[in-house]
């Protein structure tokens, strides 16, 4: 043990209410248990998902809030009984922070699907009754068994966002089994779908983005993108019937379901991994005339984390990012509101 | 060759216009092409769909109708190229007649999801400009690849709701894996659910029936069901919370979906195979908790109908049917519309 009371004191950036401005304050984090890893927190990535928390716009928010779940630091200190890591180590954090570890879907290393429910890195209550803070703070601590390694050939800033728009999308293009002769549509060339684009690339596919407008394209052709369609253009529907085997939706907004179906072959399905907070609408025949399927899919687990870390490593794989400062974060997530960012915002944790 | 024009000369029952009664008539049937087989018809079961197109529900419809997809007879002539049956053979034809032969789904043997579309066994326009007629008739002229082999141990009025109630849900059963350790949902208990039942058993699976009412709960048992829940109890949906693999919704009504998908595992599909003529509902997060998935599937192909009623004959698997006459016709349909029928209504085409 290397820690102390003065090393465990850490700023943060905090929520006091839904929807107020952030302020910087103080938080202590908790003593170091065996398994405990201390992180000094280089860089959190922002999330869409860290916004309708702090705006409580999906109910129970747990206030005041510390937002963040795209964390990659350096080890400062581990317990006792710490064996995978050590001081100095590079690593990240994503969207959980523990799991039950008992049910069938932890054996798995499917942690994000525990049937007593993860323990969010940010805004849920941990077993110890203790409200989580996460990663717009200079420090954290975390059970050894939910941080990766991150890889020597990533730089820490791009790495951030890896450990949830990366995962949220590697996830669901290994599930359904993307490679080479598989066609994959991103819909969406935002935070997630800039990263999904490129995965998918790297494994292989021939990948199609789905944007709505043609402002991005030749963006979306210098990482990957075979072929891109404006998705506000009527022909794009007609011309791109029954194409994809996959196709992936980065968007939280509602579509217009049948349409994206049938564009899909035989057997194709359409996964979502953001939410619109309105219900979505598709008709049956949609489905029966394909054998098609909608799918959604959640992060990933731990093991697969550090594989698509691996992954991303190997391949190239960098998330295109504008790094800001600590002061910067209101206007940042009015402008992530706006689309007005390419592709995702990660905090400097130094400038805290 | 042993056909001439007096034998192609078949009585049907003909819908003149949508939603009219039953006329008695008469039609000719194509003069046999060399790999054609002239069917004398015993046995034609009553779809739901059949009232659905009669009743010009579903648009496009063609009128005169003869309907009639779950066809059972004997083989009474057949083309000079014909290899595979022959005269006096046991035989059924099911939803579709024809179909391009080149694509690629055509190929492999899914002939209903053909690029150009498969010829509907009656309301479709053939390749040759004609219209289709169904079963409701003594006679049928059909391409020997789109006929199956009734084996001896099914008798002939159970075999033909196999060849649409069969096939629509023994497809899906085969397509997502059922088998000894899956656990599957069936939600309805009509023509296709008591069939999907016996499928799912004879599979090694455990079957739950999801069904309104505690009424058909002795049957189903009878038939293979291990569970029984009626969905008109909510605490149905709290006791099956992440219970089922595969839920297969004979239903043609509008659902709760959300409330079905939160039976299913992690990873589980809710499959449909009746349509509803309004939308479904969904929302996203009720998919993305799970990675759970909804989707359709269309009765099979050619090769596994007649895969279908090998397995039915070899397992005992028989519909439970009323025979009717001829002149039953209508009031069968208003009974199948109240759903006064266990469980499916057979045509006796001798009475025609």
């Amino acid at each position: 043990m290397c820690n102390n009371h003065k090393n465990l004191m850490a700023r943060v950036l905090s929520v006091p209410s839904a929807k107020a401005p952030f302020e910087k304050t103080t938080i202590e984090r908790r003593e170091l248990e065996p398994n405990d890893i201390l992180i000094d927190i280089k860089y959190t990535g922002i999330c869409h998902s860290d916004i309708h928390n702090a705006f409580g716009e999906w109910g129970g928010g747990i206030f005041p809030m510390v937002p963040g779940h795209e964390i990659a630091g350096i080890v400062a200190a581990v317990g006792t009984e710490v064996t995978k890591f050590a001081v100095g180590d590079r690593v990240g954090v994503g969207c959980f922070v523990d799991s039950c570890g008992e049910c069938e879907y932890c054996l798995k290393g499917e942690e994000q699907f525990c049937t007593k429910g993860v323990i969010n890195t940010y805004n849920s209550i941990d077993f110890d009754g203790n409200p989580t803070y996460g990663g717009y703070s200079q420090k954290i601590v975390v059970k050894e068994g939910f941080v990766v390694r991150i890889p020597d050939a990533l730089d820490l800033d791009v790495a951030a966002p890896l450990l949830c728009a990366g995962i949220t999308t590697y996830s669901p293009l290994k599930n359904w089994n993307v490679g080479p002769g598989t066609r994959v549509a991103i819909v969406g060339m935002g935070g997630l779908g800039h990263v999904a684009i490129q995965f998918a690339h790297a494994m292989g596919a021939e990948v199609t983005v789905l944007s709505r407008s043609i402002n991005k394209e030749s963006e979306a052709f210098s990482i990957g993108a075979d072929h891109y369609f404006a998705t506000s253009d009527p022909v794009t529907f007609t011309e791109l019937t029954g194409r994809f085997d996959l196709i992936l939706n980065t968007v939280s907004a509602n579509l217009d379901v049948n349409a994206y179906l049938s564009l899909l072959r035989v057997d194709g399905t359409l996964v979502n991994v953001g939410a619109p907070a309105e219900p979505d609408q598709y008709h049956v025949f949609s489905l029966i005339m394909g054998r098609r399927s909608i799918a959604g899919s959640l992060v990933g687990g731990i093991r697969e984390t550090q594989e698509m870390l691996d992954f991303a490593a190997e391949n190239g794989i960098v998330p295109k990012i504008e790094v800001i400062g600590a002061d910067d974060v209101d206007e940042a997530y009015q402008r992530v509101l706006r689309s007005d960012v390419r592709y995702r915002f990660v905090i400097d944790i130094a400038t805290l």
